[in-house]
């Protein structure tokens, strides 16, 4: 089968691997109609150390189950599924209650050892059960685009809402136009926010930001920014701030840009080692929160707005391509001359 | 009258100075019947600069309203008060929204430009109406010791409790042994936790943390107690961790006792500038909450647990002192021969 490997930083290559197959009972095997190009792909495509042996890229897809292992209950051949970037067992402690990002014998698509990446024609999934998510509809859908964002970029901006407390009446503030932070956008909207205020200046994503309910474009950085937002706040910043860069520029404008007493939600993959600012966090009772978005608990809570239309990050791609373009994708990306890039089947 | 004025590290007087008087019309004047010795007072009792002018001292009273200024409304002369160790206007939009540390014209007694320190006779309490909250009993109760605890260290274990998201059933561990960190405790058992782990190594301390309703103590340090925690929480850490301490080892101690998808509430004034372990609380999914305690706030709630005797944060006293001792209290506290030292008038 065709699937996509990184040697090192800049060099992504598309080759013939051998079939992926069942290995253990609780294995599914999907065909990947729909895989993505993710923000943090683009961090080893920076800062890969050579690899003989290559590694396996990409976390996000959706597909149909082609074939389940013996121990494998839920979720049967023909099934179209979401794949969430975690694997997860569906049954340790952090599972039930819905933290699948800290599953104990879980993992992650495209990093952890021996499993595959979805940049493919095929994947293996652990747990099958417990990691994939069962859609009510086709795999022809046309809803697809939307429902693959499922498996990552609109439960990690859900995640980063949720994080950073966002509610009725409060005024949020998104840090990154990138794919995370528009969805971010949809998340803070859908949740009812009063004023979403999206910091970046790439003129495709702000426009698309609008559309998806942001009420104020910020473009000014560092301390311009911060003073802009707090203009814009009544003076003292907002009540929630969804950071999903992951530099540590960027986090520090989401403190500054904090209201005392709110919340920072992070999702943003940190890309540095320490936070210098941690003694300024204290001082205003800032809480951060975050990390890896258990999305698998949040796929029930967003399909139905998926569905019916309430909702629509699938717009976030705008790009799509076949397997064998994806080194175009990841130069696209890296260039911004793609906001996201899916990738079909 | 008698105040206490800190020279540079370990240099600590009791002399007469000018009577404190009404400045502004906002303000009362209050008679001093208790004040006490804070943990956090030994920040600078180890590392104070020289001052030729001297840093008044002290955080923590409760007295009686001697005069008020002509624009004071709530509160009146004869009233018995509890001071927070911030002062706030009641007014601002913070103050409203129960987070009086971030009052937009709020400072700190004993630190702030212009105000004086609770270790004294009398003391100027600015936006008297907004920062002193009046008790229904008189000075001479015999719960004057928990009473006073109100200013500061009840309602800072008890933001820490809330901050680490405490509730029923959750497995608690409270880092930190000292006045704070027992206060932790009396907060966490009143909220409801299951399971209270102490962390600390001071006999006398340690037996008042289990009267207090501590369940466990781990007088381990470093990586034997992140070990031991997790063998008694489960093998998981805890849902909520109370950081009452303010160091880095403390805190990285925090960190790695913190179930994934746990929280931290953090009330120990950081003495250390970045955070290494950044990274590992975002990977965790750890929430980290937290500061400088609106104690003001809590005092409605906490009192009538006072009053009724549930709770008896005044046991943290085990010695008692005149102003003139003042020097003696502080030694005592920095020789860990007094948990918390009460000054009474």
């Amino acid at each position: 089968m065709r699937a996509t490997i990184m040697y090192r930083a800049g060099d992504v290559r598309v080759e013939n691997v051998p079939d992926a197959t069942l290995k253990q009972p609780t294995d599914a095997l999907v065909r990947v109609t729909r895989a993505c190009i993710c923000g943090s792909d683009l961090w080893p495509y920076h800062d890969l150390e050579p690899t003989e042996k290559g590694r396996r890229m990409g976390h996000e897809a959706i597909g149909v189950v082609e074939a389940v292992g013996t121990a494998v209950r839920q979720v049967k051949r023909g099934d179209f599924v979401v794949m969430p970037f975690a694997f997860s067992d569906g049954s340790c402690p952090f599972c039930r209650e819905g933290l699948q990002t800290s599953c104990e014998q879980g993992g992650f698509f495209g990093s952890s050892e021996g499993v595959g990446g979805a940049q493919a024609e095929a994947i293996r999934i652990p747990f099958a059960d417990g990691t994939l998510f069962v859609l009510p509809v086709g795999e022809d859908h046309a809803l697809a685009a939307s429902l693959l964002t499922l498996s990552d970029v609109m439960g990690t901006g859900h995640h980063a809402a949720v994080s950073a407390r966002v509610a009725p009446g409060k005024r949020v503030a998104v840090v990154g136009d990138g794919a995370v932070g528009l969805c971010g956008v949809i998340a803070a909207k859908r949740l009812g926010a009063e004023q979403i205020i999206i910091l970046g200046r790439h003129p495709d994503r702000i426009a698309l930001a609008k559309q998806f309910g942001a009420t104020d474009v910020v473009s000014e950085r560092g301390e311009e920014a911060v003073e802009r937002v707090r203009e814009i706040t009544g003076g003292f910043g907002a009540h929630s701030v969804l950071e999903s860069v992951g530099t540590e520029p960027a986090m520090l404008t989401a403190i500054d840009i904090t209201r005392p007493g709110g919340a920072i939600g992070r999702v943003g993959v940190p890309h540095y080692s320490g936070m210098e600012a941690w003694g300024s966090t204290f001082y205003k009772n800032i809480t951060i929160s975050g990390g890896p978005a258990p999305v698998r608990a949040y796929i029930e809570q967003l399909l139905p707005d998926v569905l019916e239309g309430r909702i629509e990050p699938g717009r976030v791609f705008d790009r799509t391509i076949g397997i064998d373009e994806v080194p175009d994708g990841y130069r696209a990306m890296d260039e911004r001359k793609a906001i996201k890039v899916m990738v079909k089947a």
